[in-house]
Order: structure tokens, then C-alpha cells, then sequence
């Protein structure tokens, strides 16, 4: 039943003798009925970034806090068959057909048998469903569950995109482990092949369904009858991504003088060594992005996040958002100086850093929040590097990184280091360059109000 | 030059003798480059909710703290032909089209001002734009200005729609006061098939172009080349929306045992007058809902909001976003408490209480952010009725009345009253029915701690 749904005629009688009508819940992200249920159906031939897409929207949804899965068909058919050649994909190949239609459905099985141990909101199948037959029976399978349905293709005919997605595929698909590229490339364009000869795009026929359609990812975009808010979210979500490569380089401020003192908020100056991190950046950066790329700098609206950025010949943005956590009636004390004035509260943030709300100021979740709109536009974007802070820093990593949200509050994250992170299909690449120059590490374990330590 | 622009060469040298780029800032919602200038060019035939759509469009921008306004083409020309006949529409009137000419202009050369004078950021040329030729026009007009342009094509063959836009313009437009209605509305369907005539929807010549195509509002859209957070913020906006006619209403629960005592907050159960609303409030809906629509009840979870809906035979939805303003550290405490032991945080409250946030709960801002998801689902649906609480319904009451944030949160919203909104072309209807159950009022005037007053 959806939420818009017909006049709920199952009442109950109330110790009252008055007639009611039982209420549902929405999630506790409030933003759905509980009993929601959505599958997204990845539509598209091999190399057209499904992977990605779907690997992306889950990593999205944990990160607000939904739970979603990727039910992954070519996992299930690499069981059975863990190298196939082009061949295999060949329709004209009976057992081939009959041994993808079994990974198709195995998958299909696991996925509403994750539904119904009430395990989360949203899975995503990830195939090529390149025809209508094969569509219609997911939609039908998933109707008989009470799941709704949401097509997303997506296609492409940007040559340099595909070629990019095939070289990829050939270095990272688990199909081709320790094969010659070469061949392995080869392969994978027979492969194509062979699904163009059947492929049907998304049509007129399918009005009936919940689709997009995603046209050289981002540039035009087709969407079809969503009905409910967590759809048209996921959507939005959609709507906002490309598959161009690209990295994002994330950097903390240099050391400041708050750090210095053990102090936390503010809007202090760079310390001696912060001034260092200042100059040596656009070395560090130059060794990681290499001459030729563009890049565009984004920074808080704090000094030591402009003060660091100064010396990048970049465009540069200042972001409101990317300040660092509100620490409220805590800010510019030591963790000490909390301990003491705040001891209970310091013990409360200790429990649950994640949703710890400082008095008068924010928890993790509320930057989460805030940090949506700083999301989208770095989905939107190429290479981009953020001068940011410790807490902010976290949040972005977190989402990149897929870091489970009772985790990412406690990662460590030093000064004066520049991390690299380049999504690919299956995971984020990460490397960190470390610039040689000393700083405090403002690193609090559980439980310790000690002042920040000298990093080893 | 847009965020996402090409290198910025405009470098200049510091004190210390090191190159720099200059920062650009975001605005205040940290959403956007403040030199972010978007015209929404509305396309489409007559009677297909353009109008509608542009005011929600400025509407919603307000609530979000966005600066923006509508330029409607048709009062521009209505200040010379202030009555026109059908005829005035027809291509083959040459004083006809020179008049509508110059009123396009005339709105046009408004809108750069506006838009020079740092006024906004979003403007909305409301017209029917029906040509190619003339949305070239604006095109070029807006790129010689730096205004990025976004185009809003509203299709629609669903003649129920039609007829009923038609009959709400022969008894709303200005054009038409004082005339009969059978005939006015005659001679608005010739006016519509004048502009049938030389109408060209958005189609493959028009590629280059940012826009999006909503075809049966809400069912069908096209998205192409969306180019920024701020536009893609718009379009997710859009998609959400529909057309049909509906009602939203809106009920404060039934007075509770702390408003009785004056606290605030708290998670009270009914007082016997609260109680006596409950048992009210599903004759009250029937006489403002009338026997045949259908309706959906959503309340927050708090008990209070909860009970008093508890008697209505509709489908309910309890949702956490609709829970009352979170007062932190003042949860369950009179003003009179809250003046005593937080002097100077009652004082600030005062003087702002839009961005005022109590100590370890929340301000109206915070308030509207965890509110967008409710907005976006009344948008997606029909008639619904939500029974929540005195600040959650002020900010839901600012959205459809266009209420600015210093005024939202001093707005006397009574207990024991239904307020029933209904979203027309160029307002939105407000009824309030009160029910004859006394009760006191919550209303605090600025700079007053009295306890709560029994309503006269």
C-alpha cells in the first residue's frame, strides 16, 4: 500500500468504542512510509557506467541514513561461470541464456528475501535488463511483492566514455582477473556486441512503468511517473551524476594556533607550521593532479581554510557549508575545559558522537544534512579539491568511502596531509601525500580529554 | 563565469609577494556562487498552470531564503490593453503583436535590472513563450547579461486540466473582471487556439538550451542540460509538482495538559478541552471537506497530535519531520522559567527568533531545512490533512501564504481551529473554522513572558 493509497478500510474497534483507523510510521529519516519498498532496475548495455550508478545511489542512501543494497546479477552468474568469453553472452547460445536467466532470478529471490526480513528500503539490480521481456518480468515479480519498481537507464553513445568504461572494466571486472588486457578488451567489446543485437531501449510501451532515463549521464535526462518522495529523491540524486572520470583531493586546514592550544571552533590564524602546509600545497597538489588537469579549490568561509588555499593558482569558492562543525556554547575550549564544565555532556557525545548535538550548536547528522547541497555539487563537478575541517572532512570521506556512520565521527584524519580519492566502478580509490612538515594531531580518542598530542 | 568555469587567469599579486586567485563567495544558504543570476523562461499555451507554476516557484524560493521574483508579461501588456478580445492574440494582428512585443520587452528590460541591481537571483519571465524565435530572443538577451537561462515548458493534452484552468481564469484573471463568465470563457478558448496556431513545443533544435519539459504536470519530464546546484534545486522542485485542484488542511492538536500549565515542548497527553477537539475535529473536517474526497491525515509522533486525530476514519501517517520544534534545554519549561534561567538567550530570541536556536535543540531555520521533504511530498499530493504543532504549522502556513521568515514565526495560529489552504493561480484561499471549544492561547507576544492566556 503507498502512501497516497486508496481510504484504508481496516479499522479497528478502540477500548473507546469509537471507530479509528491503525496510523503508519514514517522512517526515521521521516521521510517514507516504513513498509516502503523500491526496487531500482539498472537498464543499459555493458560499459554505460550501471555499476557505477548503482554502487553510487547505495553509498548515497547509507549515507542519509537508508539502508540499501546492490543485488549484483553478474555476482550471482560468476558462481557458475567465473570467466566467461563473449560467447557465453551470445542469445543464440542456449545454455548461456539459461545459465544468466538462473543468476537473474537467484538474485531476484535474495533481493525479496531481503525485503521481507525488513533488512532495508531500497535494492538495486544491477544487469544490463536490456529487453522488454526481461523488464516486465521484473516489474511483475516485484509487483507480486509489494515492491515498486524504478527503471534507470542508462544510455550512451559518448565513444570516449565507453572506451574509458571498457579499459576500466578490463583492469578491475573480476571477469577478466589475470587475463591480457588486450584480449580482455577484446572480449568485452564482443560481449557488447553480442547484447546490442537485442537490446531495447525504454519506450513508449513501458509508460506504464517508473523509469529514467539517463542520456550521456547528465546532459539529458527522461523521467516517467515517479510516485512517492524517497523515488523522486533517489531521482534527484540521479539526475545530478556523471561518469566522466575525475578525482577529488580533500585536505585539512594547516595547523592553526587553536590548535596549538588543544582548542576547538573558531576562527583562529594559521600557526607557524600551518603557514608552512600553506606554501608547501600547491607542490603536494602539483605532484598528485600532474600539469595538464583543471581544478577548482573550495574552501569554508573560515580563515585557515582561505589562508591554506592562498597560494593554489586554482578558481577558488568559499563555502558557507563547509565551515567547520558548530560546537555552540563549547566553542574555543579545550576538551578538558568541556570535560569540566560539561561532564555529562562530554559523556553523552562519547556514547554517540554521531548524533551528539553540542549545546546551541550541531551534531555529525546535522552536517551530514547541511553537507547535501556540497554533494550534489561535487556529483556535479570534475576535479575539485576542499580545504576544509577535521569534522566536515570526515563527513565527505565518509560518503566517498562508504564509512558506516557509528565509525566515521572516529576516523582520523591528520593536518597537513593531502588525500586523493578517484571513484571507480567497483570502489574509491584512495592515496594520502603526506607534506614533511610537523603538526599537532588533534586526534581524540573515546573517553580521553587529553590535549592534542604531538603527532609521531 | 560559473563555478564550474574554465581557470581563472585574473590573478593578483599579495604583500608577501605570492600569486593568488580571489575567492568568490556562496550566498547565505551556502547553495550556490552569489553572482548566480537564473531567469525560469515559462513556456506553454494558455491554461496550462504556468502561472501557478511560477508563483509556487517564488514561493518556495522565499521559504529557502533564496531572493526571487515572477515579471508576468501579461500585466506588462494589460498596462496598455488593459481588456483584450481574442482577436488581440492573433498572429495576423500586426498592433496586436507589436503591443505584446513590447510588453515582452518591457518585462525583460526589468528583469536585468533587477537582476543588475543585486536583487535576487532568480527571476521567473512569466509568458506563454510559444515560439522559438522568441525564446532565442530572451536567450541571447540573458547571455549578453550574464543570466544563465532555464526554460519551463508545461504540456498539456488532459482536457479536465484544461477545462478546469479554463474556468478558474474567466473568474480570476484581470482580463476578464466584470464580464460574463460564459463569454469570457469563450473567448479565452479563441485566445488559446490563436497562439495553437503558431505554437512550437521545445524540441531537438533547441539542444543548446537548459530546460525542462513537464508534460501532464508531474507525470512525464525532460530534463536537458541542467548546469548548476541552484537550477538542478528548481528542476527537482518541478518535478515534484502537479496541477490538479486539491485542499491542504491544517489543525493545531487539541489543547494539552502543558499548555495548560504554559510549558512548552514535551510530549504532554490531551487536556479534557483537547480531548473535547478530537471528538470534534471529524465533524469539522466533514463540513470543510464535504462527503466525497478522499483525504490522508498526517500527524507527527507526538502523543498529543496523535490523539487528537485518532477519531478521523481517513488513512494516517505519523511523521517524525512533523514533530514541534525542539527546544533543548527549555523542553518543558513556562517562558517565565526560560526568561529566568536563560535571560540573555530569551532576549536574542526575541530580536531573531527566525535564526534563534535553543541550547541543544533548534531554531524556525532549522525547522523549514527538516521540513523540505514534507513540502515536496504535499506537492506530489492531493488533499491531505495535518494535525502538528504551533511553530511546525507556521512554517508549513508561511510556504503556501508567502509568509517572509521575520513575520513566520510571531503568527497567531489558534488552537482548536482548521484552516483549510487552497492553492489557486494567483493566490492562495484560506477558510478557518473554528471550533466553539474554548481553549487558552499559546501566543506569546515579543518581549512578553506571561503565562499562556485564556482566549477571549
Amino acid at each position: 500500500m503507498t502512501v497516497n493509497g486508496e481510504f484504508n478500510h481496516d479499522m479497528r474497534r478502540v477500548p473507546t468504542g469509537e471507530f479509528m483507523t491503525p496510523s503508519r510510521k514514517t522512517n526515521g529519516v521521516g521521510v517514507q512510509a516504513e513498509d516502503t519498498k523500491i526496487c531500482v532496475v539498472m537498464v543499459g548495455l555493458p560499459a554505460r557506467g550501471k555499476s557505477l550508478i548503482a554502487q553510487k545511489v547505495v553509498r548515497y542512501l547509507h549515507w542519509l541514513s537508508i539502508k540499501a543494497k546492490t543485488f549484483n546479477v553478474g555476482q550471482y552468474r560468476r558462481t557458475n561461470t567465473p570467466n566467461p568469453s563473449a560467447d557465453f553472452f551470445d542469445t543464440s547460445n542456449s545454455e548461456g541464456e539459461r545459465l544468466r536467466r538462473a543468476a537473474a532470478e537467484a538474485a531476484v529471490n535474495d533481493m525479496c528475501k531481503w525485503f521481507a526480513e525488513g533488512q532495508g528500503l531500497i535494492a538495486i539490480l544491477d544487469a544490463t535488463n536490456s529487453t522488454k521481456k526481461r523488464r516486465r518480468w521484473i516489474q511483475e515479480r516485484c509487483d507480486a511483492e509489494g515492491i515498486e519498481t524504478l527503471f534507470v537507464e542508462s544510455k550512451c553513445d559518448d565513444e570516449d566514455i565507453i572506451m574509458s568504461n571498457i579499459l576500466e572494466v578490463k583492469t578491475t571486472s573480476p571477469d577478466y582477473v589475470g587475463q591480457d588486457p588486450e584480449s580482455a578488451a577484446q572480449d568485452f567489446r564482443n560481449r557488447i556486441r553480442n547484447y546490442e543485437r537485442v537490446y531495447q531501449t525504454i519506450d513508449e510501451d513501458e509508460f506504464d512503468l517508473t523509469y529514467v532515463k539517463l542520456i550521456d549521464v547528465g546532459k539529458h535526462v527522461i523521467i516517467n511517473q515517479i510516485q512517492d518522495y524517497l523515488q523522486s529523491r533517489v531521482v534527484y540524486y540521479l539526475m545530478n551524476l556523471h561518469i566522466r572520470p575525475r578525482s577529488i583531493w580533500l585536505s585539512r586546514h594547516g595547523e592553526s594556533q587553536y590548535n596549538l592550544n588543544g582548542k576547538i571552533g573558531g576562527d583562529a590564524e594559521l600557526s607557524e607550521r600551518g603557514e608552512m602546509y600553506a606554501r608547501a600545497l600547491p607542490g603536494l597538489v602539483k605532484q598528485s593532479v600532474g600539469d595538464s588537469r583543471k581544478l577548482t579549490v573550495w574552501t569554508s568561509t573560515l580563515r585557515r581554510t582561505i589562508a591554506t588555499a592562498r597560494f593554489l593558482e586554482f578558481e577558488k569558492l568559499e563555502w558557507k557549508a563547509l565551515d567547520e562543525l558548530d560546537s555552540g556554547v563549547c566553542d574555543g575550549l579545550t576538551y578538558a575545559e568541556i570535560e569540566e564544565r560539561y561532564p555529562d555532556d562530554f559523556k553523552q557525545r562519547d556514547e554517540d558522537k554521531y548524533n551528539y548535538r553540542y549545546l546551541g550548536g550541531e551534531s555529525y547528522r546535522d552536517v551530514v544534512i547541511r553537507l547535501e547541497p556540497i554533494i550534489m555539487e561535487l556529483e556535479r563537478s570534475e576535479n575539485i579539491l576542499i580545504v576544509t575541517h577535521q569534522a566536515i572532512l570526515r563527513c565527505i570521506y565518509a560518503y566517498f568511502m562508504n564509512v558506516p556512520q557509528e565509525r566515521s565521527p572516529w576516523m582520523e584524519v591528520p593536518l597537513h596531509t593531502l588525500i586523493k580519492l578517484t571513484p571507480k566502478a567497483y570502489s574509491t580509490q584512495e592515496e594520502r601525500l603526506k607534506a614533511d612538515i610537523p603538526a599537532v594531531s588533534t586526534f581524540r580518542e573515546k573517553g580521553s580529554s587529553a590535549k592534542h598530542q604531538e603527532a609521531a
